[in-house]
């Protein structure tokens, strides 16, 4: 229980705290923490001497404090709780809670490298079948590895910023011609964003994720079906992607997630030793996809095939080093049922059963659309935590 | 001339002047300008007066200087070219140089995004070749666009730093096997670092090049290609690249290699109006790749397909934004004969045709194996100025 008022019962209770960085006032910005519907601003905390983190939150992004560790991590979790449930520190810790509809949020951490994971086993199939009809859905390598690309980490912004349409080459039966994109979609994903760096040449092991991830942000991966279509053989998407990442302003700790961790899907055939991780667990968290403020689909990220913790070590296991702030996204979570996929690209079954929206009928995005990702876990208590939102609204190519 | 001893008629004459990073005799890393066997310290020279770029010569990285734009580019240029030919200068900036053979030298910029181009015909169609033989050689994409997609910044490292043999997982005909990679590969390419950034939802016009542009670095794109054959379906490289990019410790500005460019191949068919330049120019830069100090390859730059103003509009045509730092390579360097490609994939025929080095036969990397590329270009003055050297040695895994 909290003696900030109205946020017992929210979303965004004592056992969530999940962190960001804001300006409010003048002031430039600073790290703050969420509580009901107020944020405590860190950086006034530590500069009174509430909270100790080596001035780690007075800066303006959350790097330097995700950079310190899992120790400090759970040091600073464990006060930031107290401070805002004992009730003989609400007389200075009150001054620094700031309505939330005043402050502007901010791209949380500065991404270092962005990599973009495939593993929904359905999202996979979905696509197979859509673009390869008649041959198996998943590729040789898909149940082996966690497939995997590098995005662009200077184009992820943050919840809010308007999405231009991008522009690009697609192709025609007449040959290739350059316009907006006419196959404009989202693909709702979960991100993990690294705190503790490794050296070059040394792979993480699966057993050691929770030393090196901080914590957990909504990813929109926006893509331009046709120019992705077009461009990605044989070298991957590259500019289908890389015109906008949209991620949450709230990085929500792993250690609010203790409660949402739960048995990922059996994997068949046995994976390769690197890759096995004993438990073998994912996260229960609970996917909506709003379109126009309409609820079009509800993917379940319980039934992601690979976990975070295997994405991590194969993302490791060449020797590539980690640095504070890498940010790698699940790809596409899509559960088993249509109502349950997280692109448009299956929800209109590559374009071609549309699906009405808004009392339109409709097949990817136009002008104007604003898609919302949210997501709910179980938290520790037997309540419900949410995570930060991420949306985004389509402006017209320039 | 330069009154610098020994400095007039070597490749890193006072028309060349690249920059980097060295540290020297306990200072923290400072930025120089390589002038024949010395480097000129100008940190040292900004903080004496002689030289004006508002404290960015005074940073660990060459970000901030790269961030002013070409006019300071080119003023502070003209003003070294003066220190370094006007003898009257001599005695104050005499003892701004040190050896180069007392100087460590650093990545000489913190790279923001990495992307790598595919840009050369005969790498291309000698690939296509080798993995889809009986095929056409080039994608249907190929002619049209700049293939290209993002790498690992976080493991660019600088030449010199040994390269750790990745493990990772191989296709075979019984499954995957995880070990240490068996086909350890070069890639020589041409590297451009951008300096000026531009915003979010903005193309970049061929017409702009020079003004984002600051210069050019060697690069090797180490690949493993048997992790890479397993893994890159459908999403494209990751891995089988992401352990080590190697660029070279110079940076070698735009302003050195005005009489480099080129007319560059004619393209068929006519390429779509956001990558028509006028005139279409590459560079003249010829590779040279030795392997444990034999020459293998001398891949010719100005055979390259797309050119460098062409891959930087393709970049951005989607909106994307540039930030400082970013690094975009060219892709494998390889002209139409055998003694001019790129990788050793293309010098054996994917194996297929052995090497002779050191007197023993050979198709890829061994443990202990050195590759160093250099390169040279047409100097202003009718002479040869050199790019920094990218080298490498290949340590057995951990």
């Amino acid at each position: 229980m909290t003696w900030v008022t109205g946020a017992n019962g929210s979303p965004y209770g004592v056992t969530n705290l999940p962190y960001g960085v804001f300006r409010h006032g003048g002031h430039e910005p600073r790290i703050g923490v969420r509580i009901g519907d107020a944020v405590l601003d860190l950086a006034g905390a530590e500069a009174a001497g509430l909270v100790l983190a080596g001035g780690a939150l007075g800066r303006p992004t959350l790097n330097g404090f995700m950079a310190l560790g899992r120790p400090q991590w759970t040091a600073v979790r464990q006060r930031v709780t107290e401070l805002l449930t004992d009730v003989t520190h609400r007389p200075v810790v009150e001054p620094l809670l700031v309505p939330i509809a005043e402050v502007e949020l901010l791209l949380p951490f500065e991404v270092a490298d962005y990599v973009d994971f495939y593993s929904s086993e359905h999202h996979a199939s979905n696509v197979g079948q859509i673009f390869r009809p008649g041959q198996p859905p998943l590729l040789p390598n898909w149940r082996h590895l966690p497939v995997g690309y590098h995005g662009r980490a200077g184009t992820v912004v943050v919840s809010g910023t308007p999405v231009v349409r991008p522009r690009g080459q697609r192709g025609t039966p007449d040959g290739p011609v350059t316009g907006p994109s006419v196959r404009l979609d989202i693909e709702a994903e979960v991100g993990f964003v690294v705190g503790v760096p490794s050296p070059l040449g040394e792979p993480v092991a699966v057993a050691d994720f929770a030393d090196h991830v901080f914590g957990v942000v909504l990813v929109n991966d926006w893509s331009a079906r046709d120019i992705q279509a077009w461009e990605y053989q044989p070298l991957g998407p590259f500019l289908g992607k890389s015109f906008a990442t949209s991620v949450s302003a709230w990085v929500t700790p792993l250690d609010a997630l203790g409660a949402a961790f739960v048995p990922a899907p059996v994997q068949d055939p046995p994976v390769v030793e690197y890759l096995r991780d004993e438990p073998h667990l994912g996260l229960d968290l609970r996917l909506a996809v709003d379109w126009n403020g309409q609820r079009v689909a509800e993917p379940p990220f319980a039934a992601m095939y690979w976990t975070p913790a295997q994405q991590l070590a194969h993302l490791t296991v060449n020797g590539a080093s980690l640095r504070t702030g890498d940010l790698y996204a699940s790809g596409t979570v899509s559960g088993p049922q249509r109502g349950q996929v997280g692109s448009f690209l299956e929800l209109t079954w590559g374009g071609a059963e549309p699906v009405t929206v808004g009392g339109e009928s409709r097949t990817f995005l136009a002008d104007g659309d604003t898609v919302t990702l949210t997501a709910t876990a179980p938290g520790p208590d037997g309540g419900t935590i949410a995570l930060g939102e991420v949306t985004g609204t389509i402006r017209p190519p320039r």
